[in-house]
Protein backbone atom coordinates (compact mmCIF):
# COMPACT_ATOMS: atom_id res chain seq x y z
CA UNK A 1 0.00 0.00 0.00
CA UNK A 2 1.07 3.19 -0.69
CA UNK A 3 0.70 6.62 1.26
CA UNK A 4 -1.20 9.28 -0.67
CA UNK A 5 0.48 12.16 -1.47
CA UNK A 6 -2.06 14.70 0.90
CA UNK A 7 -1.24 12.88 3.72
CA UNK A 8 2.37 13.85 3.60
CA UNK A 9 4.24 16.74 3.57
CA UNK A 10 5.73 16.81 0.14
CA UNK A 11 9.27 18.55 0.68
CA UNK A 12 10.70 16.91 3.75
CA UNK A 13 11.69 13.10 3.22
CA UNK A 14 13.61 10.80 5.29
CA UNK A 15 16.32 8.62 3.92
CA UNK A 16 17.89 5.27 6.01
CA UNK A 17 21.41 3.98 5.77
CA UNK A 18 21.12 0.88 7.42
CA UNK A 19 24.90 -1.02 7.99
CA UNK A 20 24.77 -4.37 8.33
CA UNK A 21 28.35 -6.51 8.90
CA UNK A 22 28.26 -10.41 7.50
CA UNK A 23 31.36 -12.19 6.91
CA UNK A 24 33.81 -9.71 6.73
CA UNK A 25 32.03 -7.42 4.65
CA UNK A 26 30.19 -3.84 5.15
CA UNK A 27 26.82 -4.17 3.94
CA UNK A 28 24.07 -1.27 3.32
CA UNK A 29 20.22 -2.09 2.85
CA UNK A 30 19.13 -1.40 -0.71
CA UNK A 31 15.38 -1.43 -1.48
CA UNK A 32 14.09 -1.56 -5.64
CA UNK A 33 11.92 1.29 -6.23
CA UNK A 34 7.99 0.31 -6.83
CA UNK A 35 7.36 3.75 -7.76
CA UNK A 36 8.78 6.50 -9.91
CA UNK A 37 11.03 8.47 -9.82
CA UNK A 38 13.42 5.79 -10.39
CA UNK A 39 10.69 2.81 -10.61
CA UNK A 40 13.14 0.03 -10.66
CA UNK A 41 16.20 1.30 -9.36
CA UNK A 42 17.74 -0.29 -6.06
CA UNK A 43 18.33 2.51 -3.66
CA UNK A 44 18.01 3.44 0.05
CA UNK A 45 15.25 3.07 1.77
CA UNK A 46 13.43 6.22 1.85
CA UNK A 47 9.78 7.93 2.09
CA UNK A 48 7.90 11.24 2.99
CA UNK A 49 7.00 12.46 6.63
CA UNK A 50 3.17 12.23 7.20
CA UNK A 51 1.71 15.21 8.37
CA UNK A 52 0.99 14.84 11.88
CA UNK A 53 4.11 12.60 12.22
CA UNK A 54 7.52 13.62 14.17
CA UNK A 55 10.63 12.70 12.35
CA UNK A 56 12.02 9.75 14.52
CA UNK A 57 8.75 8.07 14.12
CA UNK A 58 8.83 8.70 10.66
CA UNK A 59 12.09 7.10 9.81
CA UNK A 60 11.14 3.86 11.83
CA UNK A 61 7.90 3.75 10.07
CA UNK A 62 9.47 4.29 6.49
CA UNK A 63 12.02 1.99 7.32
CA UNK A 64 9.61 -0.76 8.45
CA UNK A 65 7.30 -0.35 5.76
CA UNK A 66 9.93 -0.51 2.84
CA UNK A 67 12.74 -3.51 4.27
CA UNK A 68 10.74 -4.82 7.16
CA UNK A 69 12.88 -4.31 9.97
CA UNK A 70 11.74 -3.03 13.42
CA UNK A 71 12.54 -1.26 16.43
CA UNK A 72 16.01 -0.20 15.96
CA UNK A 73 17.29 3.10 16.49
CA UNK A 74 18.21 5.50 13.84
CA UNK A 75 19.89 8.26 14.72
CA UNK A 76 19.64 11.49 12.62
CA UNK A 77 22.82 12.51 10.11
CA UNK A 78 22.37 15.87 8.42
CA UNK A 79 19.83 17.32 6.03
CA UNK A 80 20.25 17.17 2.55
CA UNK A 81 19.56 19.89 0.77
CA UNK A 82 20.39 19.81 -3.04
CA UNK A 83 18.38 21.95 -5.19
CA UNK A 84 17.64 19.30 -7.73
CA UNK A 85 17.96 16.08 -5.50
CA UNK A 86 14.77 15.27 -6.22
CA UNK A 87 13.56 15.49 -9.92
CA UNK A 88 10.07 16.64 -9.59
CA UNK A 89 9.98 19.09 -6.86
CA UNK A 90 12.42 20.23 -4.50
CA UNK A 91 12.49 17.93 -0.95
CA UNK A 92 14.73 18.22 1.90
CA UNK A 93 15.64 14.79 3.16
CA UNK A 94 16.64 13.85 6.25
CA UNK A 95 19.51 11.46 6.60
CA UNK A 96 19.76 8.78 9.01
CA UNK A 97 21.26 5.28 10.01
CA UNK A 98 21.96 2.61 12.03
CA UNK A 99 24.07 -0.41 12.76
CA UNK A 100 22.62 -3.76 12.76
CA UNK A 101 23.23 -7.38 12.52
CA UNK A 102 21.81 -8.74 9.57
CA UNK A 103 20.92 -12.12 10.91
CA UNK A 104 18.72 -10.59 13.48
CA UNK A 105 16.42 -9.39 10.76
CA UNK A 106 14.33 -10.78 7.95
CA UNK A 107 13.48 -8.50 5.58
CA UNK A 108 10.83 -8.09 3.39
CA UNK A 109 9.70 -5.50 0.76
CA UNK A 110 6.70 -3.59 1.60
CA UNK A 111 5.60 0.16 0.64
CA UNK A 112 6.43 1.16 -2.59
CA UNK A 113 9.12 -1.37 -3.17
CA UNK A 114 9.25 -5.11 -5.10
CA UNK A 115 12.78 -6.26 -2.86
CA UNK A 116 15.03 -5.69 -0.59
CA UNK A 117 18.36 -6.91 -0.27
CA UNK A 118 21.89 -6.38 1.90
CA UNK A 119 24.60 -5.16 -0.85
CA UNK A 120 28.49 -5.00 -0.05
CA UNK A 121 29.64 -1.67 0.52
CA UNK A 122 32.28 -2.30 -2.84
CA UNK A 123 29.59 -3.53 -4.83
CA UNK A 124 26.87 -0.66 -4.57
CA UNK A 125 25.14 0.04 -7.83
CA UNK A 126 24.63 3.35 -9.27
CA UNK A 127 22.46 4.98 -6.88
CA UNK A 128 19.80 7.74 -7.76
CA UNK A 129 19.12 11.13 -6.05
CA UNK A 130 21.81 11.82 -4.00
CA UNK A 131 22.04 8.74 -1.90
CA UNK A 132 25.21 8.05 -2.37
CA UNK A 133 26.13 11.30 -1.18
CA UNK A 134 24.35 10.02 2.01
CA UNK A 135 25.79 6.86 2.44
CA UNK A 136 29.11 8.79 2.09
CA UNK A 137 28.61 11.14 4.91
CA UNK A 138 27.01 7.95 6.96
CA UNK A 139 30.16 6.09 6.66
CA UNK A 140 32.30 8.87 7.25
CA UNK A 141 30.74 9.54 10.80
CA UNK A 142 30.90 5.83 11.35
CA UNK A 143 34.58 6.44 10.62
CA UNK A 144 34.72 9.24 13.26
CA UNK A 145 32.69 7.24 16.12
CA UNK A 146 34.71 4.13 15.86
CA UNK A 147 37.62 6.55 17.21
CA UNK A 148 35.71 7.58 19.88
CA UNK A 149 33.13 5.00 20.95
CA UNK A 150 32.89 1.49 21.09
CA UNK A 151 31.74 -0.26 18.28
CA UNK A 152 30.71 -4.09 17.30
CA UNK A 153 27.66 -4.64 20.08
CA UNK A 154 24.98 -4.15 17.43
CA UNK A 155 27.06 -5.38 14.36
CA UNK A 156 28.97 -8.60 15.84
CA UNK A 157 27.08 -11.74 16.84
CA UNK A 158 27.15 -12.45 20.49
CA UNK A 159 30.54 -14.61 20.60
CA UNK A 160 33.07 -13.26 18.16
CA UNK A 161 36.62 -14.19 17.39
CA UNK A 162 39.57 -11.53 17.21
CA UNK A 163 39.89 -11.99 13.44
CA UNK A 164 36.03 -10.98 13.35
CA UNK A 165 36.33 -7.57 15.60
CA UNK A 166 39.54 -6.89 13.54
CA UNK A 167 37.65 -7.23 10.11
CA UNK A 168 34.80 -5.11 11.19
CA UNK A 169 36.70 -2.65 11.86
CA UNK A 170 39.06 -3.24 8.55
CA UNK A 171 35.78 -3.15 7.17
CA UNK A 172 34.68 0.32 8.04
CA UNK A 173 37.58 2.14 7.86
CA UNK A 174 38.19 0.48 4.54
CA UNK A 175 41.98 -0.34 5.49
CA UNK A 176 44.21 -3.44 6.47
CA UNK A 177 45.28 -2.87 9.83
CA UNK A 178 48.50 -4.64 11.47
CA UNK A 179 47.49 -7.41 14.03
CA UNK A 180 49.70 -7.62 16.77
CA UNK A 181 48.81 -3.75 16.86
CA UNK A 182 45.20 -4.68 17.05
CA UNK A 183 45.37 -6.92 19.50
CA UNK A 184 47.68 -4.65 21.92
CA UNK A 185 44.87 -1.70 21.39
CA UNK A 186 41.92 -3.52 21.68
CA UNK A 187 43.08 -5.43 24.91
CA UNK A 188 44.18 -2.00 26.55
CA UNK A 189 40.76 -0.41 26.35
CA UNK A 190 39.49 -3.48 28.31
CA UNK A 191 36.30 -3.81 26.40
CA UNK A 192 36.38 -7.56 25.47
CA UNK A 193 36.25 -10.89 28.24
CA UNK A 194 37.92 -14.05 26.79
CA UNK A 195 35.56 -17.21 26.95
CA UNK A 196 36.77 -21.10 27.16
CA UNK A 197 35.09 -21.59 24.00
CA UNK A 198 36.68 -22.07 20.39
CA UNK A 199 34.89 -21.41 17.14
CA UNK A 200 33.68 -24.66 15.73
CA UNK A 201 32.79 -23.95 11.77
CA UNK A 202 36.88 -23.14 11.62
CA UNK A 203 38.23 -24.35 8.65
CA UNK A 204 41.83 -23.43 9.57
CA UNK A 205 43.03 -23.57 13.54
CA UNK A 206 40.18 -22.19 15.98
CA UNK A 207 40.25 -19.22 17.18
CA UNK A 208 39.06 -18.13 20.78
CA UNK A 209 35.78 -16.79 20.98
CA UNK A 210 35.16 -13.55 22.87
CA UNK A 211 32.21 -11.47 24.08
CA UNK A 212 32.31 -7.83 25.25
CA UNK A 213 32.07 -6.96 28.57
CA UNK A 214 28.70 -5.14 28.31
CA UNK A 215 29.43 -2.69 31.93
CA UNK A 216 33.01 -1.77 30.17
CA UNK A 217 31.46 -1.51 26.48
CA UNK A 218 28.26 1.04 27.82
CA UNK A 219 30.40 3.02 30.52
CA UNK A 220 32.69 3.43 27.19
CA UNK A 221 30.16 4.61 24.99
CA UNK A 222 28.84 6.87 27.75
CA UNK A 223 32.67 8.78 28.37
CA UNK A 224 34.16 8.00 25.11
CA UNK A 225 37.57 6.88 24.72
CA UNK A 226 40.29 7.57 21.53
CA UNK A 227 41.07 4.25 20.28
CA UNK A 228 43.76 4.94 17.79
CA UNK A 229 44.07 2.62 14.99
CA UNK B 1 13.50 44.35 4.45
CA UNK B 2 11.24 41.57 5.16
CA UNK B 3 11.56 38.33 2.71
CA UNK B 4 8.17 38.07 0.77
CA UNK B 5 6.54 34.42 1.74
CA UNK B 6 6.00 33.53 -1.93
CA UNK B 7 9.97 33.33 -2.29
CA UNK B 8 10.53 31.09 1.01
CA UNK B 9 9.95 27.49 1.91
CA UNK B 10 7.48 27.94 4.01
CA UNK B 11 7.69 24.65 5.95
CA UNK B 12 11.38 25.06 6.70
CA UNK B 13 13.60 27.29 8.53
CA UNK B 14 17.29 27.79 10.31
CA UNK B 15 17.78 28.61 13.74
CA UNK B 16 20.89 29.91 15.08
CA UNK B 17 22.46 29.58 18.48
CA UNK B 18 25.47 31.84 18.97
CA UNK B 19 27.55 31.08 21.95
CA UNK B 20 29.70 33.88 22.89
CA UNK B 21 32.15 34.35 26.12
CA UNK B 22 32.29 37.37 28.04
CA UNK B 23 33.05 38.37 31.31
CA UNK B 24 32.97 35.29 32.72
CA UNK B 25 29.85 34.36 31.25
CA UNK B 26 28.54 32.17 28.37
CA UNK B 27 25.82 34.60 26.27
CA UNK B 28 23.97 33.56 23.77
CA UNK B 29 22.93 36.10 21.04
CA UNK B 30 18.92 37.05 20.81
CA UNK B 31 16.80 39.54 18.49
CA UNK B 32 13.77 40.86 19.48
CA UNK B 33 11.01 39.92 16.93
CA UNK B 34 9.11 42.99 14.55
CA UNK B 35 7.10 40.20 13.11
CA UNK B 36 4.53 37.73 14.02
CA UNK B 37 3.77 35.36 15.80
CA UNK B 38 5.88 36.67 19.15
CA UNK B 39 5.93 40.54 17.74
CA UNK B 40 8.50 42.42 20.37
CA UNK B 41 9.72 39.19 22.19
CA UNK B 42 13.32 38.07 22.19
CA UNK B 43 14.23 34.76 20.68
CA UNK B 44 17.14 32.99 18.48
CA UNK B 45 18.15 34.89 15.07
CA UNK B 46 16.16 32.55 12.71
CA UNK B 47 13.98 32.52 9.21
CA UNK B 48 13.18 30.81 6.26
CA UNK B 49 15.18 29.31 3.50
CA UNK B 50 14.19 30.43 0.00
CA UNK B 51 12.87 28.33 -2.66
CA UNK B 52 16.82 28.11 -4.27
CA UNK B 53 19.10 28.00 -1.20
CA UNK B 54 20.86 25.58 0.26
CA UNK B 55 20.98 25.34 3.92
CA UNK B 56 24.20 26.66 4.67
CA UNK B 57 24.22 29.64 2.59
CA UNK B 58 20.52 30.10 4.00
CA UNK B 59 22.20 29.94 7.64
CA UNK B 60 24.59 32.82 7.01
CA UNK B 61 22.30 34.73 4.86
CA UNK B 62 19.78 34.79 7.98
CA UNK B 63 22.14 35.53 10.79
CA UNK B 64 23.94 38.40 8.83
CA UNK B 65 20.25 40.03 8.30
CA UNK B 66 18.89 39.34 11.28
CA UNK B 67 22.11 40.11 13.98
CA UNK B 68 24.84 41.87 11.23
CA UNK B 69 27.45 38.63 12.17
CA UNK B 70 29.10 37.79 9.28
CA UNK B 71 31.70 35.14 7.69
CA UNK B 72 31.12 32.89 10.53
CA UNK B 73 31.03 29.02 10.43
CA UNK B 74 27.68 27.41 11.69
CA UNK B 75 27.27 24.03 12.20
CA UNK B 76 24.16 22.08 11.75
CA UNK B 77 22.59 21.11 15.00
CA UNK B 78 19.51 18.86 14.27
CA UNK B 79 16.17 18.88 12.57
CA UNK B 80 13.61 20.24 15.21
CA UNK B 81 10.29 18.89 14.32
CA UNK B 82 7.09 19.58 17.08
CA UNK B 83 4.49 19.46 15.60
CA UNK B 84 2.53 22.93 16.50
CA UNK B 85 6.53 24.29 17.65
CA UNK B 86 5.27 26.94 14.78
CA UNK B 87 1.39 28.74 15.62
CA UNK B 88 0.59 28.74 12.41
CA UNK B 89 1.13 26.13 10.26
CA UNK B 90 3.64 22.92 10.39
CA UNK B 91 7.34 24.13 10.23
CA UNK B 92 10.54 22.10 10.56
CA UNK B 93 13.90 24.28 11.64
CA UNK B 94 16.95 23.40 11.45
CA UNK B 95 19.40 24.45 14.57
CA UNK B 96 22.85 25.64 13.84
CA UNK B 97 25.28 26.72 16.54
CA UNK B 98 28.58 28.68 16.37
CA UNK B 99 30.77 29.97 19.10
CA UNK B 100 32.15 33.50 18.78
CA UNK B 101 34.30 36.22 20.42
CA UNK B 102 31.71 39.00 20.74
CA UNK B 103 34.08 41.49 20.71
CA UNK B 104 35.03 40.73 17.06
CA UNK B 105 31.68 41.64 16.20
CA UNK B 106 29.39 44.43 15.97
CA UNK B 107 26.05 43.90 16.24
CA UNK B 108 23.24 45.67 13.85
CA UNK B 109 19.11 45.07 14.25
CA UNK B 110 18.20 44.15 10.19
CA UNK B 111 15.72 41.90 8.80
CA UNK B 112 12.73 41.11 10.74
CA UNK B 113 14.41 42.76 14.16
CA UNK B 114 14.15 45.53 16.04
CA UNK B 115 17.03 44.96 18.37
CA UNK B 116 19.84 42.61 18.88
CA UNK B 117 22.00 41.94 22.11
CA UNK B 118 24.12 39.77 23.85
CA UNK B 119 22.32 37.91 26.59
CA UNK B 120 23.79 35.59 29.73
CA UNK B 121 22.93 31.98 29.63
CA UNK B 122 21.24 32.14 32.79
CA UNK B 123 19.82 35.55 32.59
CA UNK B 124 17.88 34.30 29.51
CA UNK B 125 14.21 35.11 29.07
CA UNK B 126 11.04 32.85 28.61
CA UNK B 127 11.85 32.26 24.86
CA UNK B 128 8.89 31.17 22.03
CA UNK B 129 8.59 28.35 19.95
CA UNK B 130 11.23 26.08 21.16
CA UNK B 131 13.67 28.01 21.08
CA UNK B 132 15.04 27.12 24.72
CA UNK B 133 14.85 23.23 23.63
CA UNK B 134 17.05 24.26 20.39
CA UNK B 135 19.73 25.90 23.16
CA UNK B 136 19.66 23.21 25.56
CA UNK B 137 20.48 20.43 22.47
CA UNK B 138 22.98 22.88 21.41
CA UNK B 139 24.44 23.05 24.91
CA UNK B 140 24.93 19.84 25.64
CA UNK B 141 26.44 19.25 22.43
CA UNK B 142 29.01 21.89 23.01
CA UNK B 143 29.78 19.96 26.53
CA UNK B 144 30.15 16.50 24.37
CA UNK B 145 32.81 18.92 22.26
CA UNK B 146 35.03 20.16 24.96
CA UNK B 147 35.46 16.49 26.07
CA UNK B 148 36.91 15.32 23.16
CA UNK B 149 38.15 18.99 21.39
CA UNK B 150 39.87 21.68 22.28
CA UNK B 151 37.66 24.55 22.84
CA UNK B 152 38.48 28.54 23.55
CA UNK B 153 40.23 29.57 20.02
CA UNK B 154 37.16 31.14 18.80
CA UNK B 155 35.65 32.26 22.31
CA UNK B 156 38.95 33.94 23.91
CA UNK B 157 40.60 36.82 23.20
CA UNK B 158 44.40 36.11 21.34
CA UNK B 159 46.30 36.56 24.83
CA UNK B 160 44.38 34.81 28.35
CA UNK B 161 45.12 34.35 31.55
CA UNK B 162 44.39 30.62 33.12
CA UNK B 163 41.58 31.94 35.38
CA UNK B 164 39.92 33.10 32.16
CA UNK B 165 40.29 29.85 30.39
CA UNK B 166 39.13 27.98 33.05
CA UNK B 167 36.30 30.28 33.36
CA UNK B 168 35.16 29.34 29.71
CA UNK B 169 35.28 25.50 30.66
CA UNK B 170 33.51 26.69 34.07
CA UNK B 171 30.70 28.63 31.85
CA UNK B 172 30.17 25.96 29.01
CA UNK B 173 29.91 22.91 31.62
CA UNK B 174 28.00 24.80 34.46
CA UNK B 175 30.10 24.03 37.60
CA UNK B 176 32.95 25.57 39.39
CA UNK B 177 36.24 23.11 38.26
CA UNK B 178 39.29 22.45 41.02
CA UNK B 179 41.59 25.31 40.05
CA UNK B 180 44.85 22.56 40.56
CA UNK B 181 43.45 20.05 38.66
CA UNK B 182 42.03 22.12 35.92
CA UNK B 183 46.00 23.44 35.73
CA UNK B 184 47.08 20.02 35.43
CA UNK B 185 45.13 18.23 33.10
CA UNK B 186 45.43 21.43 30.41
CA UNK B 187 49.57 21.66 30.82
CA UNK B 188 49.27 17.68 30.21
CA UNK B 189 47.86 18.26 26.40
CA UNK B 190 50.15 20.62 25.34
CA UNK B 191 47.73 22.91 24.25
CA UNK B 192 48.44 26.18 25.53
CA UNK B 193 52.09 28.81 25.51
CA UNK B 194 52.67 30.99 27.88
CA UNK B 195 54.35 34.62 27.27
CA UNK B 196 56.30 36.77 29.10
CA UNK B 197 54.04 39.57 29.26
CA UNK B 198 51.11 39.54 32.35
CA UNK B 199 47.39 41.16 32.09
CA UNK B 200 47.39 45.02 32.46
CA UNK B 201 43.60 45.51 34.15
CA UNK B 202 44.01 43.07 36.57
CA UNK B 203 43.04 45.01 39.92
CA UNK B 204 44.39 41.97 41.89
CA UNK B 205 47.60 40.39 41.27
CA UNK B 206 48.15 40.44 37.44
CA UNK B 207 48.27 36.50 35.97
CA UNK B 208 50.91 35.74 33.10
CA UNK B 209 49.06 36.20 29.59
CA UNK B 210 48.85 32.83 27.59
CA UNK B 211 47.87 31.72 23.86
CA UNK B 212 47.07 28.26 22.06
CA UNK B 213 49.98 26.93 20.17
CA UNK B 214 48.30 26.60 16.54
CA UNK B 215 49.78 23.81 15.68
CA UNK B 216 48.76 21.67 18.57
CA UNK B 217 45.71 23.01 18.95
CA UNK B 218 44.65 22.23 15.00
CA UNK B 219 46.15 18.96 15.40
CA UNK B 220 43.95 17.69 18.59
CA UNK B 221 41.31 19.52 16.90
CA UNK B 222 41.42 17.06 14.07
CA UNK B 223 42.37 14.01 15.97
CA UNK B 224 40.29 14.28 19.40
CA UNK B 225 41.62 13.82 22.85
CA UNK B 226 39.60 12.87 25.93
CA UNK B 227 40.04 15.67 28.54
CA UNK B 228 38.13 14.52 31.24
CA UNK B 229 36.89 17.35 33.27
Amino acid sequence: MSHKLKDVIRNVSIDCVIFGFEKSSLEILLIKRARKPYQGKWALPGGFIKKTELVEAAASRILFETTGINNIYLEEIAVFDGIDRFPNWRVFTIGHFALVSPENYSLSAGVDTTEVKWVKIDELPKLPFDHQKIIDIALSKLRTRVRYKPIGFELLPEKFTLPQLQKLYEAILGKNLDKRNFRKKINKVDLIRKLKEKETNSKTRAAYLYKFDKHNYNKLKEKGFIFEL
